[in-house]
């Protein structure tokens, strides 16, 4: 890919990011997480794409303002189809193309619908791997902000609901537990499982932190008021 | 202070709580905290006067909707002479109800202006024990979606810009260093002490794995073009 390719596509991609939940560095950070991959996927005999890796790793959240606009859309499918339309505009051959769609289609996870080529693996992963850690939790609440969700809310004990299935709470603590804990098992590459380890724990001291600060702050307590 | 009172003051609050950054939550976090290093300081052989320090805790913050009206305005400065207006309409003598304008207006850090009675210097603590540890990492991430400022700014070297005083840039990274850093040295209470160096670390752990994930990406990837 030429420089100036690389920057038509780059364009292209910052026109559609209206949606602040993904920004362009979140791209940039799945861009070179995807390298990253690619590079030790090589170093262990694959052969990857490059092309396809990063044109498909620059567009692969263009859907989301449509989705946005429209729910019931997956911006996983919408994106892809974009991105095809655009590379077929930009005489990139059918094969090709369809290869960047359907990497596209795949990086959301669903379980009938899974990765199929290394690209695609990759950057799934490469994805996934923004959700782990310390920059999963700040991305879970920067977005908790920009919706004005609760970071948590309380049962009728007093309790902070941890409860990972019950959609009536949007809270911080509900997305971490029905969501966050689980991303960690769902990877596809060896880099994409070790890096995703690592950044484990991190994510494990702050959200345990978190709900014993809570915790202590409610029980230490004591009523404030007499009769 | 009976149930009834301390309703009515509830009541008062909520209608003053429309600023999100500022939820009810954080209120209670502050009001349940007081009652924590109150007894402490008791234990000590300290008077505390109970019904100043719950209503001063109860709306330390109903002036945040002013101040966020008018930036010009200090919320600790408003909220103090709304407090003292609404506590006069509700029969409080003179004396207590300026005790409580005091508390309020000085629970806002400004060295000109330091807490001077024990009530005051508790609810300060109180306050500011919710900026520490993981808690304060929480709040300052869903005010930074809120107010749609980045998480981090990268400098023209490709580097998280980590500066404190560079104002240049309202990221996450910027108000860690500028404000979060420095929270746990100026507390007045032992017990608010011990408490925010118990939370200190979570907050350390957090700060740092975020920093060490953004670099590793960034670093570990290459260049994406050829030419």
């Amino acid at each position: 890919m030429t420089k100036n390719e690389f920057s038509h596509f780059e364009t292209f991609m910052l026109s559609h990011m209206t949606d602040a939940a993904h920004d362009p560095h979140h791209v940039y950070r799945v861009l070179h997480a995807s390298m990253d991959i690619a590079q030790h996927e090589r170093g262990a005999g694959t052969t990857v794409d490059t092309d396809v890796l990063i044109t498909a790793a620059l567009l692969h959240d263009i859907g989301r303002e449509r989705q946005f606009a429209d729910p019931s859309l997956c911006h996983a499918v919408v994106g892809g189809e974009m991105a095809l339309a655009f590379l077929l505009e930009n005489e990139w051959t059918a094969d090709k193309a369809a290869h960047v769609r359907d990497c596209i289609t795949t990086h959301r996870y669903r379980s009938n619908n899974p990765p199929a080529t290394i690209e695609a693996k990759i950057l799934f992963d490469a994805d996934k791997l923004d959700a782990t850690g310390a920059m999963g939790i700040a991305r879970t609440l920067i977005y908790k902000g920009q919706v004005n969700d609760p970071l948590y809310a309380l049962d009728d004990a007093g309790k902070v609901v941890t409860g990972g299935n019950n959609s009536d709470y949007n809270s911080f603590f509900q997305e971490y537990n029905f969501k966050l804990v689980k991303v960690y098992d769902g990877f596809h590459t060896q880099r994409g499982r070790t890096l995703a380890a690592e950044r484990k724990k991190t994510a494990e001291v702050f959200y345990n932190g978190l709900l014993s600060e809570i915790k202590e702050t409610y029980e230490n307590s004591h009523s404030y008021w007499k009769g």
